[in-house]
Parts: C-alpha cells; sequence; structure tokens
C-alpha cells in the first residue's frame, strides 16, 4: 500500500465518528488504561466488544497479560481525560487516573463513576492484524449511568452530543 | 449469559456512539447494501476496517460471495437513507439504491456520490464470532468529501453532527 493511499486512509478514518473510551485494566501486571475509539459492539449472543490497540502501545501487554478490562464510555464532559489517557499529556498513569473518579468493578478493572456506560469483561482472543490487535471481549458486568451527553472524535476534533435529538433539543431550550 | 445481561448489553451499546454506513457490494452474487453502524479502523498497515455483520441477514452471503465491498460513510443529512438500507421500510433493494445517487467504484461496488468518505476494499476475512461475522476489509481504494456533518446513532436515535466543533459553530451564526 502507498504512502499516498496510507495518507488517505487515515484522512478517510478522521470523518468516520466514534464514541471515545477508555479502556481499563488492572491485576498482576499493573494498572493502566487508554483512550480508544476504535471500539464496536460485535454480537449480544454472547455479548462481546472489540477494540483495536496499537501493538506499540505500552497497555498492550498489559492488557494482555491481565485478561480483564472495562470498556468505559466518555460522557460529554470527559474531553480532558480523553487528552490524558491518550497520552497527549506528560502525566503518569497514576496522575492520569487521578482526574476521574473511579471504583474497583466486580472484575477488579478500573470503573469511572460517571462513564455513560462501563463494560467489564474478558479477553477472549487477540487478533493480530498489522500494527494492532482486536481484542475481543466478552462481557460479564455492565454499569449505565441513564442520562448524560456523548463524547465524539470527528473530522480530528472532540465533540458533545446532546442525547436528546436537535429537534427535541430546539424545544427543551424554549421551555 | 442470562437474559438481563443481555439487554442490559443492548442498552449499554445504546450509549456506544457510531458513525452510521451503508455497506455496498456487486459481483456474481448481486447487488446490495446494508446499514451497519459497528464498523471502525484497524490499522493503516496495512489500512484495514472491520464492520460486524449479522450473520442471519440477507446480504451476509452476498458481501461473502462477492468479496468486494463499499463502506459509505453517511453525511448527517442521510438518515433516510441509513433507514432504508436498515430494511425499516418496505423497499426491494433496487428501490433502496433509487433513494440515492450513486457510481460504480474502481471495484466495481456502488459508491454513494455525497458519502464522507466511501472506502473500497476487499474482504481478508469473516471471524465468526456468535450471531455475527465481523468482516475484514483491505483498503484499496478512498473517495473523500472533504466537508459535511457527520451522522450519529445515539441513544436509539439519529444525530447530525457539525464538522465544525460547538464553539465555533457559535462564532460562525454570529457572523
Amino acid at each position: 500500500m502507498s504512502q499516498p493511499v496510507r495518507a488517505a486512509f487515515r484522512d478517510a478514518m478522521a470523518h468516520l465518528s466514534a464514541a471515545v473510551n477508555v479502556v481499563t485494566t488492572d491485576g498482576p501486571h499493573g494498572r493502566g488504561g487508554i483512550t480508544a475509539s476504535a471500539v464496536c459492539s460485535v454480537t449480544d449472543t454472547p455479548p462481546t466488544m472489540l477494540a483495536c490497540i496499537n501493538r506499540s502501545s505500552a497497555l498492550h501487554d498489559v492488557l494482555a497479560g491481565n485478561g480483564s478490562v472495562c470498556i468505559n464510555v466518555l460522557p460529554g464532559d470527559r474531553q480532558e481525560l480523553a487528552r490524558l489517557f491518550a497520552g497527549l499529556t506528560g502525566l503518569s498513569m497514576s496522575e492520569r487516573f487521578d482526574a476521574g473518579s473511579w471504583r474497583a468493578g466486580q472484575l477488579g478493572v478500573p470503573v469511572l463513576v460517571d462513564a455513560l456506560a462501563s463494560v467489564e469483561g474478558r479477553i477472549v482472543e487477540m487478533k493480530t492484524v498489522g500494527s494492532h490487535s482486536v481484542v475481543f471481549v466478552e462481557v460479564e458486568h455492565i454499569a449505565l449511568r441513564g442520562e448524560g451527553d456523548g463524547l465524539i472524535y470527528f473530522a480530528r476534533g472532540f465533540h458533545r452530543l446532546p442525547r436528546i435529538a436537535p429537534s427535541a433539543a430546539v424545544v427543551r431550550e424554549g421551555t
């Protein structure tokens, strides 16, 4: 694949909107987290999600070693946390966790208290595709917040997406 | 996995915002398309995307048979097309295509003219996970529109996401 096609691919992917998540883990290989937007639902039979993680990321082997993860779907006001766990600051992993409010989940992994949804599960497979691993997570425990705006990465920026549809939002502003 | 956990999983996934795409194909097994939001970028080395497709979908075997696909990232004003290709209307496949403006891509697959990005490629693997296949597509050709709002599915509804960040949008409204 030529370099121009790779650059065009990155441009195209910048237009594929995605929820912003922090994938966390804890266990014998240590505690850590990483911001990930290449995350999706695979099937509800059995409930399974996937996340694509760069194999050169420091967290990759920590995730693989621990085997337990939590996919925390960030709410609209958690842009700063996304930046921290994306490694865009000089903060240590422990300092990054200080920026959020966390509890230990049922699998012992860090669950973000104000996440829109927190999905704990175990890694059932890691499939290597080029530079990345596709990490398959079978879901065991779910926490739902039930309200809150979404946080989206689109066109190389963060966006806050109101939970209610724009037409409903206009009505609400008038009341 | 118990039924309550499966229901909670579906609720959680409703809060994982996602771009809305129509995945198309054409070839000896016929022409078709399906709306898909469980789509993500895997790696740019080599440029690869994945899409999770229900194995019971009529399009599943057509995609597998043809082997060539286009992932069309829908713009904010294409909500109706998303509904059509999700099978939420009684229209035939041919009638669904009539609702959009399409051209034949370099692999002969339908490319939506006003997609934010259209990514043509070949299926290199289909991995079965429960009810779904994870379809891995190695990218060969890319068309970019370069402008246009995003279309997001979040909290069980479609949302139009402005390309510019909200703060910039406010400034722009004032000019």
